[in-house]
């Protein structure tokens, strides 16, 4: 049997994708399309963008000035998850500062913010992985330092699996300024030497090359984390990029099929997707989602 | 219990937003919609914008290219609006030209339709405001000179209230080039002088800026209006701004509810919004709107 | 009676538009929906764009690097055709390279192409027209390369009316950059001197200039097609242009109308529209075009 999508992030505070605008039973319901397509790991994108986040946060609210978030995001999505018998991975907190050289207050910011977490919602059977949610596509010192400080520290709090999902610099989104495979990997041999040890996992998202060049990339992506002992997943994004300028709606399903069967050749062990809720599911704001759920449930022999 | 939102602009001729493409059926289920959940006033953005219109103008025929209208979208609405028990705010047409320098003869062609429009539909029950749809995010010296001609003319066809809803240079959408609260009481300080006595309403978009610098704005906006004796209501957008490159879809719940307990605790005495039929209707084109209005009928213990 | 559309491409690779997901009792669905508006011609827009085709083609698996098709959409939309009694026209491949220079290769691709196309389906009933996808907007010596060898060969396979469908340089989208009616007239001039006895219809799209200027390009269009022997069809698009951010949805009944009676006055013989299925289909992606196809089938008396 081909392999599936067994993961997905959760999105649940507007970054660059508008609200489904969901409550309770309507969370609920796309956890019951998920389960049914057979994800078994849901992935929370981040606790927080800039003023936002998805609890009530005392860190946050004392260090940034954040919005109140009118309701628990985490405790919903952990009820949902148990219910579902799904692992749920908690998502750091992206200031957005890192990148212009905060990264040592983000590092202190996100260590203190993971002890909240881990008291508020340590306890819960379905908290079982960490995702560090600092996305670079090529070696960022700043980054490294993120990485470094905040799985020492998540590690010491629970040890748990850290997952870590960049972006490629590739031909369909950066037509002038695109690494090739080769550079790829020079790049991000620096990168896994810093993370060995510190990361288990990397999923690199694949929808930023050329479809015809994922092979190439995953290839190098797959030999990379061979050869520093981190588990290969793949992030196969189910939105369309490139040339589309509706920035940004479900994938076409026969692109979401070739990039499942080409993380599949390269030996991934595992596919997750950005994202089911948004860009597959039958309760998606997007119709079109519905669609493609229907033709994956198809491909999978479900009959819905 | 909390404010909520009384009002919503309509919006039936393309500007920005892409059509619902809705006939009388569908107008008269968003108004039920609409009056379910408290509305009881309804201001049209524009009677007409460029070569469109939203009635069969000869006004608008003689002086401009206008297309046909194919209907009388003025009709529908005071039909709706009565039957509703809603007040109707006409909004003025907008060249686009005026910008450039032509505010006269701005001027005159909106005097001229507002008599065509007093003949035609000035004795409608629903008829209870006028709206000057020419917006400027600062002073401008050819608006004043629209805001001065049309708001007298206005006032002799028929004494009701005149409301303006412009918006403001926020850090959401102009990370370079905004005014900080304090520069943004400097600059409209010198429009209110201009306006006090002759508009009664001021509404600002709410969406500009970054969230957490609204309650600031809100303080401005409402000293301003108590300062010079004009009505200060909030106009609270309920579409996202600012990151989501998907230009316009609706807004996240939380971050309406936030603006609207913002825009209360400044003493805003009345809650509009841009605008309910696209992006809080459950008959929107934008299915995520649906879920909008769901949020938003619990939040307010409406049993749909 | 007023013209009615009549045709509708089929747009089933993703270009710029996204995808719909459809499988086949979708496009099924799709079909009934043309024929109960009156829809006699299916117009494939292209067998595939750059890496992606709509069946598996052994040519441009050789030449190109293209993903697999997952399937036969030219099968599957020849049985439909075929179902419903409407006429299909077949749309070349466009690589996007001839732009740069490589339009010798455009043109022996395509015609290896053809011939495959035709050994595979060319006995199939509703196969019964040509479409050459590559678009112009003016005078383009790569384009006319192609346009004169395609349909050399194509008339060769098989003789069947060729359409093109270009594009203008209207006020609407180039603002800065556009040919004035009198300015199109010469440019085309030049073109249709070349494919005069080549081509036999020449649609134009027409959402490019402003509303109020079609009425002056679609009479120069109609000369040029009187002539040059070559009939004079319109492209009506659906979906709105011009001021709108996001890109494509679909149009306003009204603007479409406008559109179409516009076409009419101007003497063209046939309308046809880019495109059904996602800017006015009941099944369409965005709800909208289900409130486009109603407004249509109430226009034309059709009770749905």
């Amino acid at each position: 049997m081909a392999m599936r999508l067994t993961g997905t992030f959760l999105d649940a505070v507007v970054a660059d994708i508008p609200s489904n605008n969901w409550g309770r039973a309507e969370w609920a319901a796309d956890f019951d399309a998920m389960r049914a397509v057979g994800i078994d790991t849901v992935i929370l994108i981040r606790a927080g963008a800039r003023d936002r986040a998805v609890f009530d946060s005392r860190v946050l609210r004392d260090a940034c000035d954040v919005m109140p978030a009118y309701g628990d995001l985490m405790t919903l999505f952990l009820d949902e998850a148990e219910r579902c018998g799904m692992d749920f991975y908690y998502g750091t907190y992206d200031s957005g500062a890192w990148r212009g050289g905060a990264h040592q207050r983000e590092a202190d910011l996100n260590m203190a913010l993971a002890d909240e977490v881990m008291e508020r919602y340590g306890s819960r059977r379905a908290f079982r992985g960490w995702y560090i949610c600092h996305e670079i596509p090529r070696y960022h010192e700043g980054a490294m330092v993120v990485y470094e400080r905040l799985a020492r520290h998540l590690r010491g709090l629970r040890d748990l699996p850290i997952l870590i999902s960049p972006w490629l610099l590739g031909r369909k989104e950066f037509p002038q300024d695109y690494l090739s495979p080769e550079d790829h990997e020079k790049n991000w041999q620096r990168v896994f030497e810093r993370i060995q040890g510190l990361v288990d996992i990397v999923a690199f998202q694949d929808g930023l090359c050329a479809f015809t060049d994922l092979p190439a990339y995953l290839d190098v992506n797959a030999r990379l984390c061979r050869n520093h002992g981190i588990a290969c997943w793949s992030n196969v994004e189910n939105f369309e990029r490139g040339g589309v300028p509706m920035k940004f709606l479900p994938i076409d399903w026969r692109h979401l099929r070739y990039k499942m069967e080409a993380a599949e050749a390269a030996g991934c062990s595992k596919l997750i997707t950005f994202e089911f809720s948004h860009f597959m599911s039958p309760q998606s704001m997007y119709p079109s989602a519905r669609h493609l759920y229907r033709r994956y449930a198809e491909w999978l022999g479900i009959d819905l």
